[in-house]
């Protein structure tokens, strides 16, 4: 499929290659020393971080678009991405982030330049494996960065919204959706996994009440071996069994009717 | 907004009016005489019928674009619709439905038409009350109609997958949202909410398992009064807690953490 040849023929052509008026983003939450995690990125150029976005080839699948961008932004590939959720606000992008960056290559964008018309965007999650991500992708006037859920900076159009929505969504999930295999290491503690929930729901759990109900969905295992290198009352290791873990994630933690 | 004044003026000059290759396709449930039904639309001029859909106007955010087709094309309205999927696959729509209808209409449409271009659909659904819905609606060309599930016509484009997302997302959703609300008259039998979840999972349901399981959610309040005009054992009343229900609905039946 043809693709822009440089950032200036994406900016002036950028019609000729993209469906119009449509575009993807991607929040890419991370796990890391109990901080849940963001990816995003930032042109030099602008003064505000974005989403994991891009454009839909004229003869591309939506979610083939999702992945392709994030394989181009940060290297990573085969993520299970979600769709989230549509978001269409007829002003979202009535900002300077357009004129801006069209202004620091120098270019001359027409009144009726694509990319200052309304554009309605898919938006996708996924949760990945911090440790097998390198974000550093090798462009001069871009950077990608993790950063922290509580330390989020100023976000262009409206990607706090579409991060929010994520985030709430991933929430909800925890209720009724077995969370954590691809957030954690293959095997873990009982602490660990709480601290995972509780730093996506942002609230401290009763340890007892959590383990209860955490064992009680039946998609843990209990190792033999322990954490090593704690002097005393070592704790267990555990990991996800995922023939019930997968069952848990395609019928809910309740099971099927 | 601006919208077409003709059908003619939507056919050729649509992209004046709605945003380009950007559809909505709605799938609406209700239920009958414990069969559930879709409600499907039919163009005089087309062989095959289709979801009740349309396009987004240039200035229109896409919930209330679905919103407003549902109530142009059904007369319903203030209906809780929820959004599906996309449903972008770049060759879903090159079938022979445009030209057929641009066509009947005596039309010539140029080939760079903006309704021959590659669409990206908006997939919503929504269950709704099969006794509050007049779909009859007066237009000499159209008909509209609900189906049985398991009788559904040919359908357009890729309708027949947006359906089966659909069904298959309600089907999940029985296993941790309480479904019924919208789909059932305010009071109902234990048998009754037993065929309605045996007809959108299109399999029989052991009585006694079903009872256990749907009271352990706590969502249901059985009544003093029982049905009239039966002889003997007449059934008990139940109706949705809806404090309950509305609860289980954001957090899932199992509860928050």
């Amino acid at each position: 499929m043809k693709q822009p040849r440089s950032k200036e023929d994406l900016i002036l052509r950028g019609e000729e290659y993209f469906l119009p008026q449509v575009s993807v983003d991607c929040v890419i939450f991370g796990f890391h020393e109990g901080v849940l995690k963001v990816l995003l990125v930032k042109l030099k150029q602008l003064p505000e971080w974005g989403l994991i976005g891009g454009f839909i080839l004229k003869e591309e699948d939506p979610s083939a678009a999702a992945h392709r961008i994030l394989k181009e932004r940060t290297g990573l590939k085969e993520i299970f991405l979600q769709f989230l959720n549509v978001f269409g606000d007829p002003g979202r992008t009535n900002t300077d982030t357009w004129p801006l960056l069209i202004g620091s290559f120098n270019l001359k964008a027409a009144k009726d330049n694509w990319l200052l018309k309304r554009f309605v965007s898919l938006g996708y999650y996924a949760l990945v494996d911090f440790n097998e991500v390198r974000p550093m992708i090798d462009r001069p006037n871009e950077s990608c960065e993790w950063f922290d859920i509580h330390e989020i900076p100023a976000l262009l159009f409206d990607h706090k919204d579409i991060l929010k929505t994520a985030l709430e969504t991933l929430q909800l999930h925890l209720n009724y959706h077995p969370v954590g295999y691809n957030l954690l290491p293959e095997k873990f503690t009982m602490p660990e996994l709480q601290s995972l929930y509780e730093t996506i729901l942002d609230k401290k759990l009763d340890r007892r009440n959590f383990q209860r109900k955490i064992l009680s969905f039946g998609i843990l295992r209990r190792l033999k071996e322990k954490r090593k290198g704690v002097a005393h009352k070592a704790p267990f290791l555990y990991s996800f069994d995922l023939r019930k873990y997968n069952k848990a994630l395609k019928e809910g933690l309740g099971g099927g009717w």
